[in-house]
């Protein structure tokens, strides 16, 4: 099934959304939150499903699905930790800070914790102080889990996992250096991040699901060579470095629209689309 | 007021503490839980103050209040962000891991963000899986927030605070050189933190508090010198490490007792004991 937020207070009101991104239907009477589905999922999953299975078969009320009306599928969350499974955006973005890779990056993960009081909708605006930051965007994968205990393997992990979302994980990548040599990792370099406008549980991805990690993405490659770009401009510069001497591509400028969305093997959307444009940021309160 | 929030379900059911901790009375027929008072705190706020002030008055029906049945005021958060309000911590920190501390930490703010998802209630133990780990504890001072624009000023996050908390911030030192050696900040070093038994507002601390900053602690010093002695092993075994050439203290043991308190200038507990014993963790789950 696929479920999205509305925007309505701190945590949103819970919707099931058809597979085609459609239609949708409130599920708030069963469950008001995506957050409340989550701490007794075992309860609320096959209620949502049965919500789900009406809507597939026409036989429940709906609307038309209107993703900027949706926040996060998750507005807040109690945890979020950025891990990089992709270890060569990893390579290329330390080099281009100048910074050496560990080779334990190959076996140990890298992974932070970020901040998740306040989550961007698919369809929010990126809103930074100064362009001078170097705006940028990451399209990535993210896990939305269950429990998990203290040292648990990767089995258990893996049953943990209960929906699947995309993110803009936005990067401000001029503060990345100075804020990463204090050693205590990202602050005002990771902003808030946004998210698809549906999440989507493990069966609804088929064989590109592996029980533990979603197989419809790869390496970023030039699009001139067969491949499908960057998944953020900071590699594509770190490319036209190693190739050219320098940087090319600029950073995220006010005005300019970043759309990340996964197709399946059949060319529709999973997710929905993040669509969100950039723009300044002007303070709120004294 | 003083806050508490009895052990149940995720987030707790809201109580309020008399300001001798002797006594507490429900009040989750106001606000179930103290996340919800945050959520609403305008709202919330003044009818809760009517219950303290009932209870203070002895004009309510109350119970004893029991630490032991307590979860962490605050059961999970949308955030949490620790940071290095006492330099002098840090610069003997760094020399113990051999890293310098940059002159820039005495101006700009050295802050992480944490694991939020599942603190321990002020009595719960500290469980690990491994003694080699180095098992310490860090006393802190914590400020429960309101929301908090992008790009606030000091007035602003100031007259965003609502309630102020101690916490035992669990470091496990040895696990901490090779994770910040990755760049980007803590993880396993810093598992659950435990919070006091109660919450209060700024109010209940007079001219300790400024306004922004909670003054009733300073700069370790050793006992013997007329200091308190220090608010973590790591920091001691600094100090003996330059005068002894190798540090005395141990870490943590299984069995071992922390306890953190802060008495008001009458000697009086503000926020009741963190009491914690450190233990072997058993995984669960397979």
């Amino acid at each position: 099934m696929k479920l999205a937020s509305l925007k309505r207070g701190r945590d949103g009101q819970l919707l099931v959304v058809s597979r085609d991104l459609a239609r949708a239907t409130d599920a708030s009477h069963v469950v008001p939150t995506l957050q409340a589905a989550l701490d007794d999922w075992d309860a609320a999953a096959p209620r949502l499903q049965e919500i789900a299975d009406a809507l597939e078969a026409g036989r429940i009320a709906h609307l038309a699905f209107d993703p900027k009306k949706c926040a996060a599928p998750l507005p807040r969350a109690f945890q979020w930790a950025d891990g990089s499974a992709y270890v060569n955006h990893v390579e290329l973005l330390r080099k281009a800070r100048g910074a050496e890779m560990p080779a334990s990056f190959w076996s140990d993960p890298l992974m932070y914790q970020g901040g998740s009081d306040a989550f961007l909708g698919p369809t929010d605006p990126i809103e930074v102080v100064d362009e001078a930051y170097g705006i940028d965007f990451e399209a990535e994968v993210a896990m939305i889990l269950g429990d998990v205990a203290m040292a648990a393997g990767r089995e258990q992990a893996a049953r943990a996992i209960r929906l699947i979302v995309l993110v803009n994980d936005v990067s401000l990548r001029n503060l990345i250096a100075a804020e990463l040599a204090k050693g205590f990792g990202f602050f005002h370099a990771k902003p808030s991040s946004a998210f698809s406008p549906v999440a989507v549980t493990p069966d609804e991805l088929g064989h590109a699901f592996d029980g533990a990690k979603l197989a419809l993405g790869g390496p970023g490659r030039p699009v001139a060579e067969g491949g499908l770009g960057y998944s953020c401009i900071a590699e594509r510069r770190m490319v036209e470095t190693i190739r050219f001497g320098k940087p090319q591509t600029e950073f995220l400028k006010f005005g300019d629209r970043v759309r990340i969305e996964m197709p399946d093997a059949d060319g529709r959307s999973i997710f929905g689309a993040i669509d969100q444009k950039v723009a300044r940021y002007a303070p709120r309160g004294k």
